[in-house]
């Protein structure tokens, strides 16, 4: 099949790219590198030390293994970028992670919102301008998130809801209150895509994916050269793998508020299996697909407590801190989350243990030498309306 | 009050603008003129014969009533225009028209959906980051449209809907299915400033307007410079409008598709109506308020059959069509949507009847000589992908 992945230097994107590479398919990537400038921007890194760009990892996949991806450093919101590739690659697939994927990013001011929101929208509309006038047949993978939903006092179904309401039954879009200008912007997302499915006939498949942990994939250590990047930072980082870096480094791990907020997690070797399982088995056309996409749901107290635990166990000192929290979010909540429909599709779930926790900590402390300590507490703020310095 | 209105050239902006000054009230208005500029790129231009720009307007009205309303001719889609009139104007409410209004516009390719979605996401972005830094306990009136929930097989609740999912209760955003790019620009803003809300304590109200119609309100009745625009053509005109004029230049009415579509629809005096008892009863801090605005809903061809039946009555030969339907909607349909909340404020509705319908007969028949006939049929479909020619 050929698969174009957008966003192909990310993250989940580079993982993405090998694993479908190694398995036949013929892989194109495209990246703007909007991350990479950003963490220059801000003065952070990745821990892992990630090749400097998408041509010298795939150089060194194909010296690794032999096969090739292509690449394509551009930007997806100029739509003569997206024609372009799309008439010379002919994808059957797109893989959408090509979006600025941060909450706090968003969230340092009136530039940093305009711009998420911008980028993100334009990007994916483009894709489905590209997708309806090139490659109607192409299934679209977009990558949502479970931020999306934000935490109602009901059970969070995959996409939609049935309502009953006055006598009168319809399955309606399930309702969003997402929690940052970036989610905002995945939420608008989803709403532009389902449109195109339903005037246009895509196919689509919206995987709201819940907080990725994880430093590894199969062919991530097949080489060096091949490591995916690994943020921690405030801006970047999330949950778990924050926590399991400052764990290896004597950082209190820092809970922001009363730890009670409540979200789901998975692998990223998950992750990469529930692509290919969208991928493998696409929607039908003009059908908008939602699935939730991860595999346990934990409080953040329940978290750092596990890591703690593995800390304990391994020898390591792990102190819990609470911080005052930057976000405006709820601290205690209900959650209940529904994610069975990836499961029916043949997900085998890497669940979280303190084992998992210890491994991860053994492999970030390779990389220990290269931690920016002064860049992990929060410091980016849900209230802030204008940045101190705007983006540039 | 100093109020200001985004969008104060506009078919509603101008006569709002005028209303409110009639009261007493500070008035500052802004405007781009992007209707203008639509109309002449398409060929198309507003029945009446409105002044030149808006100073001439101001200046027509100080002249008729000796009184003064404020002109920033700008975009609110640069942040330094709206943060120079919040810090000069200081408003305590803004009535905010300011964006790109027609669907049709945005289905005319992707530039012109990009722009619709740019435009109108930026605009109320920047408007609402400017309450939040300079004028944070100023009221915003923001137009929203009652397309944004489309045609769900249940009763359209004002804003929200009570959930009662597996034993569990709560209030959640009403679902929204949208019927096109701009439809979708109006859910994106809707989500945005409800936020803005949540984690800002903004004060917002929501107007999910229906289709409104009319010629004239008390001020654009004083003298013939006061006149509001009159659009009638096939990307900007609406249908009560249209048919109306129709009606009176011997054009059969234009059906598209079946005539099963219903939707809610407002006498333009009723619009300044609403807005003013929005205006003058503000929402709480922290509250996003939403109304449907709109008193009677009517399908298409219910409409039709009005309109003519009044031209029988005056002497009008008034035939009906059925055109193949430009869009991709429902055009058989369940429809019943609330809107009790600004009758519970003390609106007083202006019924739509076929003595309206004659009276507006004979003010459209005085512009009769302007008319640009063959701009009134469908030609922008929702399929299109790109345009022939793209957007200036």
């Amino acid at each position: 099949m050929r698969i174009l992945i957008l966003g192909g230097d990310g993250y989940l994107g580079w993982p993405t790219a090998m694993h479908f590479s190694k398995r036949g398919h013929e892989v194109h990537t495209i990246d703007n590198y909007l991350r990479r400038r950003a963490h220059r921007e801000q003065g952070t890194d990745s821990l892992t030390p990630i090749s400097d760009s998408l041509p010298e990892r795939v150089a060194a996949w194909k010296d690794v293994t032999g096969l090739e991806i292509g690449v394509t450093e551009d930007n997806i919101c100029e739509y003569e970028v997206v024609e372009r590739i799309f008439r010379e690659f002919r994808p059957e697939t797109i893989i959408h992670y090509g979006e600025m994927p941060s909450a706090p990013y968003s969230h340092k001011g009136r530039d940093h919102a305009v711009f998420t929101q911008y980028n993100n929208v334009v990007g994916t509309l483009n894709v489905l301008f590209a997708i309806a006038e090139l490659a109607p047949e192409a299934h679209l993978v977009k990558l949502g998130t479970m931020g999306e939903y934000g935490t109602p006092n009901i059970d969070i179904e995959e996409g939609y809801l049935q309502v009953d309401h006055n006598g009168r039954t319809d399955t309606l879009p399930f309702p969003k209150l997402p929690g940052s200008w970036y989610h905002l912007s995945k939420v608008h997302d989803s709403h532009n895509i389902h449109f195109a499915c339903r005037v246009w006939g895509l196919r689509a498949t919206d995987l709201n994916q819940g907080v990725v942990y994880g430093v590894h994939t199969e062919e991530t250590q097949l080489d060096d050269r091949l490591l995916t990047r690994f943020d921690y930072d405030e801006v970047f980082g999330t949950a778990l793998n924050r926590f399991c870096l400052q764990a290896v480094i004597g950082h209190p791990l820092t809970v922001y508020g009363k730890g009670g907020q409540t979200r789901g997690y998975l692998n990223i070797v998950d992750t990469i299996q529930c692509i290919e399982l969208a991928t493998l088995n696409p929607a039908d056309a003009g059908e908008f697909r939602v699935f939730n996409q991860f595999t346990e749901q934990f409080s953040i107290t329940e978290l750092a407590e596990t890591v703690r635990r593995a800390g304990e166990h391994h020898g390591l000192d792990v102190r819990v801190e609470t911080v005052d929290n930057p976000r405006i979010e709820k601290e205690e909540h209900y959650y209940n989350a529904k994610h069975t429909k990836l499961l029916d599709l043949g997900l085998k779930p890497h669940l979280l243990s303190e084992t998992l926790v210890e491994s991860m900590f053994d492999e970030l402390a390779k990389y220990k030498e290269r931690v920016i300590p002064d860049r992990i507490m929060p410091s980016t703020k849900w209230k802030t309306v204008l940045e101190a310095e705007p983006a540039k």
